[in-house]
């Protein structure tokens, strides 16, 4: 199989499975949410930000080529940034506060679903414990993350007041960070998914991740959506106002 | 017990069980290492200086808080350092090229001790395995670093042919870069560890990186020194030249 067929069949993995096809996404994004439903989003999606730097370290925790760790070290700049600015992680406490959300809160972790928490913690263990092919190839969602976010920006905009350039600045920063992030992660993938077993596992990372990404939101719905069953201890709207 | 009394017990632990106490370094930093001895202690100690940022990077990946993580990040900025120019990684390998050894082959850790692999293995698992506090608590050596880097420097430079300010130039970023680190590492050891179980834990944590520290000399020495018992598939003397 060649690099294109691999590639191909990585891309069809997100035609299918990623999380812009997820019903939430097209509630969100068309102006259906409530405000709580949106504030539910943003604590949960929250969890799975403040990991992505917990996951980049882990990654680069197994590296033994300094020439890949300082490939892979952006990413966590791009996300803790300075002490002074921050980076996309304060970028999301301002979507919070935005939404009339206490930032402190949603920073404590407090009322996060579990089922979101197991999905994101799957993905640090996941790229603790996997070959390092598939620790890579589970951040080739980053392939579809562009398209999400021009929407998300689109929609939000669209039909929400607390949406500006200011509370949604991660997703602008994502639309140039996760580009140049994936180059490498794609390029990487197909130099060492050299044999078929390889390109499968690669293709099953994917779709752990897309995975990952899938049940948050199906969690969320379960939980805000319908029935609006909310586990014991998550956030119930009023919590965690500012 | 105060902050004053268990920093004072951190300090003892040094005293007594630091590496610069160890007889190899006592040959080495006095002259009396020969060539082969040299290199034996170069090939090996790469393997640590290797797994250096690994385990930084093992730290980051359990740490929830963006400031620790922030703070923590410019440990593998100085190992790793940029593409052009690398950091403490690559300075460890001019001083590889200095010895007469072909630095690909340093970097390839081929050659190195089976007991020193170990040592360095054990020290990023216990940082990605132990509570935060010992795995902040091992990092504390630093406290001691400094001054033998500087009876390094000096030893090196006044009975080595090889010694130049290039290629001892690790050792001297060093005395800056450790008590930077060090600073940040002990004031959290000492506001973390606050009941007299959590002390002893920092101080065991502490004795450990001793160990592991010193472990890898003891190896160094039964097989390069005395009896000199080179173990199968370890450097020989003659292999790795440049």
């Amino acid at each position: 199989m060649s690099r294109e067929t691999l590639e191909t069949r990585l891309r069809q993995i997100g035609k299918e499975r990623y999380h812009d096809r997820h019903p939430f996404h097209h509630k969100l994004h068309s102006g259906q949410c409530t405000a709580d439903q949106v504030r539910a989003w943003v604590i949960n999606r929250w969890a799975y930000q403040a990991a992505i730097p917990m996951k980049d370290a882990a990654f680069m925790s197994r590296c033994t080529d300094p020439d890949i760790r300082r490939e892979w070290r952006s990413r966590i700049e791009d996300h803790d940034g300075g002490a002074d600015n921050g980076g996309g992680i304060r970028r999301w406490l301002k979507l919070a506060d935005a939404v009339g959300l206490d930032p402190d809160y949603v920073a404590s972790g407090q009322g996060v679903l579990p089922a979101t928490q197991f999905a994101v913690d799957a993905y640090v263990h996941y790229v603790r414990e996997k070959p390092l092919l598939q620790a890579v190839a589970s951040s080739l969602t980053e392939l579809f993350a562009p398209k999400i976010h021009e929407q998300r920006i689109e929609g939000l905009l669209a039909h929400y007041d607390f949406a500006n350039s200011d509370s949604l600045s991660y997703f602008r920063k994502r639309l140039t960070e996760a580009p140049k992030d994936v180059a490498f992660g794609l390029n990487w993938v197909l130099d060492h998914a050299d044999t078929p077993e390889k390109e499968d596992m690669a293709c099953a990372a994917l779709i752990f991740k897309t995975n990952v990404l899938w049940a948050q939101l199906d969690a969320l719905w379960v939980a805000y959506v319908e029935p609006g069953r909310i586990p014991p201890d998550a956030w119930t709207p009023g919590d965690g106002m500012k």
